[in-house]
């Protein structure tokens, strides 16, 4: 028998000792690290080899959406493993047909082809190409707030810490978000801060030169920077900027797409139609590698005639393609989108701005659906950020009492799976609280 | 049931409509294409939805070098999906952990790490990324006869067409690579190929300031760009190069990798350690969507104390490396390797040397393993690659037979699994026989 040797007696120190001899990890220091080996997994729940159990506020880096080993989604790839599991792009495959027709059913009108990558860096990566390609201008502007994938193209286009050491890609430049609580306008209101966003952004664009200018690439609630959601009329004056000067709109729904913020689309609570998406983690919480690029009718058109320039053997891979099918139905079928937003509407909302309440500490909680922060100061009236080790510390209380939290920056993100019962979310909640009431 | 609605009952037509409908596919312009639906596939056949029957000789994007559906491998990624399919890299993983280890048995000595990516392309762009941390210089040296994958990075680092439309990413420079059937350096002997290739290249690399350079990345034998075996001495000598001016040099085996050539590795066969090798296809045939970088200890050393800055949402996803353990246990166990390299000496590489001898349309055939090149011209003596309308035609002829074949410029690529049957390689060398027998 071939199948992996994963013995469930191994301990936690067997296995990140393995880990540590052969893995290299992303984004650390790899004499720093101490990785949490897990061995299995259920709805929110997770156990280490030891027999811990976790309570998970992460979803992973926000992608586990359904929840861990969900037996429909399991089932479906499981099958389509023994039918075919793989096939080149350039055939035809009835399950990547039936995923990009699913997809579909979930944008707005006027899109009708998908592109599938093999995650979200490599889907930014294509929808950068495609809006040069249908513009022939090369730049493209992002916000400092964001985080985009850690390939060539994606990583610049990024904004925050990780695109420093990275900067080998032409053509991007970066323009400050709306972001209240830390305005960078001077702004007092919600109404204020989009104002003068938008004024900054059109200024940038307008001295970068706007015929230069091919996009407009801009998570719709920027994810990692802080479950940033955008003040009223924000993405609408973003839109009417990429028209006004002829630049494709570039909507990046990694993070936030497939039902994280309690709607298929997180753009689907603004008014605002993008030219094109961005998609990955979400769509099939991922349980197979997979990302793509929602193309709108215009563009897609384009390539009817002339070769677009990009491709990757396992575009549309069929393992990929059975695993959103079953995602995306499931999700349909047990009200998953719709139990995120209740979630964040009368359990992890109200909890959260108790606990903001109760605590100095805690500067801000902002969020929807199953996609909040909670940002943490070291003084609330300056509002300087909890240092690193502060945080460094809450993290590991966290862990020690049974909670799995995502920390970036000075900020607990609280991102639990879709399917967290109302008892276990208001638990996480509780736990965070006691850990908080030592700062 | 939310398994994925694959009709079997569905026609070619219905599947190709559909797909054509929603699917938007790589290098193509959509209007243009008509791609072949496939229902099933086992060892190196596939089957369509009419029901016709196919000899691959492609392996897909030449990935499936286990051929399709090993019941081994489908078992064990099946078992690892119901075990814990997903976990983000920060977590460890004793099957991460294991395919790691087995990647890393398959190397020569001093490599120590395994970074996992979810292609080619991105363990191309982790690797330059690899090479310029630790050199601190910028440019990095490839070939023009050369493909390393679709982002940033990578499609830049790419010598062929597919580069031209994409060149945002800074730091590139190309040359020209060892080809005596069309040598750019007025060679007659394999020796002196050799020879002024390597001088060529130190001399580019001369003028452009080897201060400047970090890195030399080549495919250990260049795959789509026509399955140019390296003469004697030029990898030792780029070698050579990369130690006299403190450069890295990375070996490209995505394609060439793991069983395709007949060794684990393709370089395994020649005089030549590199600093990092990248891998993809071959490492699980493509099973799950999987990639990476295999780092020296001294580059993996670098990073214990600084942050690697680079990652991704997929790295080590469990469900690819159980892919990639029961692949490598299989081809081990079932002789997979050796038989590539059996099959090359024994069966394709004689029946393409006949073959050449019966026609002039073939200038050369080349290659080893299962992993070969027919190149076809229209006068032998000038070596006038044969016209795209005339390898349109071939294509569709030996589809018509039932041969799928592998076609990249004015060639046939002879690409089948390593598992395929010996009469099925002789019956598929007789098929593009037979088809060249009208030119």
């Amino acid at each position: 028998m071939t199948a992996p040797t994963v013995s469930r007696a191994a301990s936690n120190t067997d296995v990140r000792d393995r880990d540590l001899a052969s893995v290299f990890h992303s984004w650390s220091a790899q004499g720093k690290i101490s990785p949490l080996p897990i061995a299995r997994g259920e709805g929110a729940t997770l156990w280490d080899h030891d027999g811990n159990e976790y309570l998970d506020f992460s979803s992973q880096l926000v992608n586990v959406t359904i929840g861990y080993q969900h037996p429909k989604v399991i089932a479906a790839i499981q099958e389509q493993a023994a039918q075919l599991i793989t096939i080149a792009p350039a055939h035809a495959n009835e399950t990547r047909a039936r995923a990009a027709e699913l997809i579909l059913s979930h944008a707005p009108e006027g899109f009708s082809k998908v592109f599938f990558t093999n995650g979200g860096a490599d889907a930014i990566e294509n929808a950068i190409r495609l809006a040069r390609l249908s513009t022939g201008r090369d730049k493209v502007v992002s916000l400092y707030r964001s985080y985009h994938g850690n390939t060539g193209a994606a990583i610049v286009a990024t904004g925050d810490w990780r695109r420093i050491p990275n900067e080998y890609a032409t053509g991007h430049v970066h323009a400050f978000g709306p972001y209240l609580y830390r305005s960078e306008f001077w702004a007092e209101t919600p109404e204020q801060e989009s104002e003068r966003a938008l004024h900054h952004l059109e200024r940038v664009i307008q001295a970068e030169g706007p015929a230069s200018v091919a996009a407009i690439l801009i998570e719709s609630i920027p994810g990692t920077a802080g479950v940033l959601l955008p003040p009223p009329g924000y993405l609408a004056g973003v839109r009417e900027i990429a028209d006004r000067y002829g630049m494709m709109l570039i909507l990046d729904e990694v993070m936030a797409g497939f039902g994280r913020t309690g709607e298929w689309f997180a753009f689907d609570a603004f008014d605002v139609r993008p030219d094109l998406i961005t998609f990955a983690k979400g769509v099939n919480s991922g349980y197979v590698p997979v990302g793509g690029v929602v193309i709108s009718e215009e563009i897609a058109a384009r390539f009817d005639d002339d070769v677009f320039p990009g491709g990757l053997t396992y575009s549309g891979h069929p393992l990929a393609a059975a695993s959103i099918v079953a995602t995306l139905e499931t999700m349909a079928e047990e009200g998953i989108v719709e139990n995120a937003a209740r979630l964040g509407r009368d359990v992890i909302g109200p909890a959260l701005r108790e606990l903001a309440a109760r605590h100095d500490v805690v500067g801000e909680v902002r969020g929807k659906g199953v996609f909040w922060a909670i940002e943490l100061v070291s003084d609330p009236v300056t509002r300087a950020p909890l240092a690193a080790a502060d945080m460094a510390t809450i993290k590991s209380q966290l862990v020690a009492r049974g909670l799995l939290p995502f920390i970036a920056d000075n900020r607990i993100h609280v991102v639990p799976p879709a399917v967290v019962a109302d008892a276990d979310a208001r638990r996480g909640v509780a736990i965070i609280d006691e850990v908080l009431g030592g700062f």
